[in-house]
C-alpha cells in the first residue's frame, strides 16, 4: 500500500499532517518542528465518529503538545471519509429496526464491532508499520487510545499486535470481547462512566475484569457515555508518559 | 485540650514532629525548614495500625516532600499508643469468636467502626483546629486520606466537618455508611482493590455509589486489600495538588 502525505497545517504548536495509506485516510499529529524519533499513540474513534472527531482532536493535540508524542488517527472501516459498503449499510438499517423493536442495543453494537474488527485490525497494523518509517516518528514505543467503538476494535488489535505496549480503553461492555480481552497483556487504563445510559455498568466491569493484563486500572466517574471529565485526558497523558516515555 | 510538641526528627527532607493534643498522640509532617502557611492533609490509618504505620509514613513523606503539604496523622481511638478501653477489648474478643463461628466479617468491621467513630470524629476536629494554629501550617485548604478503617472513620468525619475540601478513601464496603456517605459532597478519589479478600467488590462499589459528591473517581487495581500500587500514591498527590494546591 502506498503512503502519501496529502496536506499539512499547524494549530497551537501541533503539526497535523493528513495522509492516506492505500484507501485508509488518516491524520498524524506531531509537535511543531519535531525531528527525530518519539513514542507513538494510535487513536481509535467512537462509532459514527471519524479521525477528527472532537474527542480525538482534544486527546491528540494534548498528547503531542504536552507529551511530545506522535499521534496517528484513522477513519475506521465504513466511517469518516471511507465508503460504506453494502453489508454495513444493510447492517445499520437492520440495527435501527431491531433497536426500535426493543432488542438489546449492546448485542447489536457488539455485532457491529465484530463486522468491522478484522479490517480495522489489518488497517491499524499497516498504518503502524508505515508511520514508524517517518523520520519524525520512528520505531519507538507505541500506545493505543480507544473508547466505545475504539475499545471494541482496540481489544482485538491489542490481542493481535505485540508492538503496542500500553492502552487506554473503556466505555464498552464485555459482550463479544471476553476471548480477545483475555489475550491482552499490556498495562491498561480502563475508563468507565458510572451513569452510562448506553453501556450497562456491570458489563463494563466485566470487560475490565476479563482483561489479561497484570497491570490494569479502572477509572470510573459520574456522568453519561460522552461525559469523560477533562482531567482523565490529562491523567491518560501521564499514563502514556509512564509506560512509553 | 493542651497541644504539645514532644519531639522532632528529620528524614529525607521531611520534618516529623510528634505531638499530643490532650490524650491524642499524633505526628505532624512538614517539608524541612517549612515557614508560612500550606495546605494540610489529615491521614487516618487502618484497623490495628497506628499513626506511623508504613502506609501512612509513605504517603505522608511523599505529600510533604513532593507536594509541600503539611500532613497530620493521629492514633485512632484504642489504637497505637492510646489505651484500649474495656468495651473495645470486649468487642475485639467477641469479634474473634463470631468470626471463628463463621459470621460475616464485614458486619463486624462495620460495628467496630461504629464503636469508634464518634470519638474519632471529635479527635480529628480538635486536631484540625489545633494544628492550623501552627505558623508553618495555618488555615489553608484541608484534605483527608483514609482507606479501610481510615475510610470507615473518614466518611462520618467528612459528613460532619466542612473544613475538609477533598478526600482519598477506599478499601471498604457500604455497610453502616450509606447515610453519612450521602452527606459527603467534596471531591473524592476512591481506591478499590479488585481482588480484595476482606471487602466484597460489590459492597465497595456500593460505597462509591453512595457518596454524594458530584466529583468522585473510582480507581480499581488488581490485587488484595493491602496491595495498592505505588503509582496510586503518586496519583493521590496530584489529586490533592489539584484540589488543595
Amino acid at each position: 500500500m502506498r503512503f502519501s502525505l496529502t496536506s499539512q497545517t499547524s494549530v497551537d504548536g501541533v503539526t497535523e499532517q493528513s495522509f492516506t495509506l492505500g484507501e485508509i485516510p488518516g491524520v498524524l499529529f506531531t509537535p511543531e518542528g519535531a525531528a527525530g524519533h518519539r513514542p507513538l499513540i494510535l487513536m481509535g474513534h467512537g462509532g459514527g465518529q471519524h479521525k477528527q472527531a472532537p474527542g480525538v482532536l482534544a486527546g491528540a493535540r494534548l498528547f503531542a503538545s504536552k507529551g511530545d508524542f506522535a499521534v496517528a488517527a484513522i477513519d475506521a472501516p465504513c466511517h469518516g471519509d471511507r465508503p460504506k459498503n453494502e453489508q454495513f449499510i444493510r447492517f445499520v438499517g437492520d440495527m435501527r429496526t431491531r433497536m426500535a423493536a426493543g432488542e438489546d442495543p449492546g448485542e447489536l453494537v457488539a455485532a457491529m464491532h465484530d463486522l468491522l474488527s478484522e479490517q480495522a485490525v489489518a488497517d491499524w497494523r499497516a498504518v503502524l508499520t508505515a508511520v514508524r518509517e517517518l523520520d519524525h516518528v520512528g520505531d519507538g514505543p507505541v500506545g493505543y487510545w480507544g473508547v466505545s467503538m475504539g475499545c471494541g476494535l482496540g481489544v482485538p488489535l491489542l490481542a493481535a499486535e505485540p508492538r503496542i505496549r500500553a492502552a487506554v480503553l473503556g466505555l464498552l461492555g464485555v459482550r463479544g470481547l471476553a476471548g480477545s480481552a483475555a489475550r491482552v497483556t499490556v498495562p491498561v487504563r480502563f475508563l468507565l462512566q458510572w451513569d452510562d445510559t448506553r453501556v450497562p455498568r456491570q458489563q463494563a466491569l466485566e470487560l475490565f475484569d476479563a482483561l489479561g493484563s497484570a497491570e490494569k486500572t479502572l477509572h470510573a466517574n459520574p456522568g453519561d457515555h460522552g461525559e469523560i471529565p477533562a482531567f482523565e485526558i490529562e491523567d491518560a497523558l501521564r499514563f502514556f508518559v509512564r509506560h512509553l516515555g
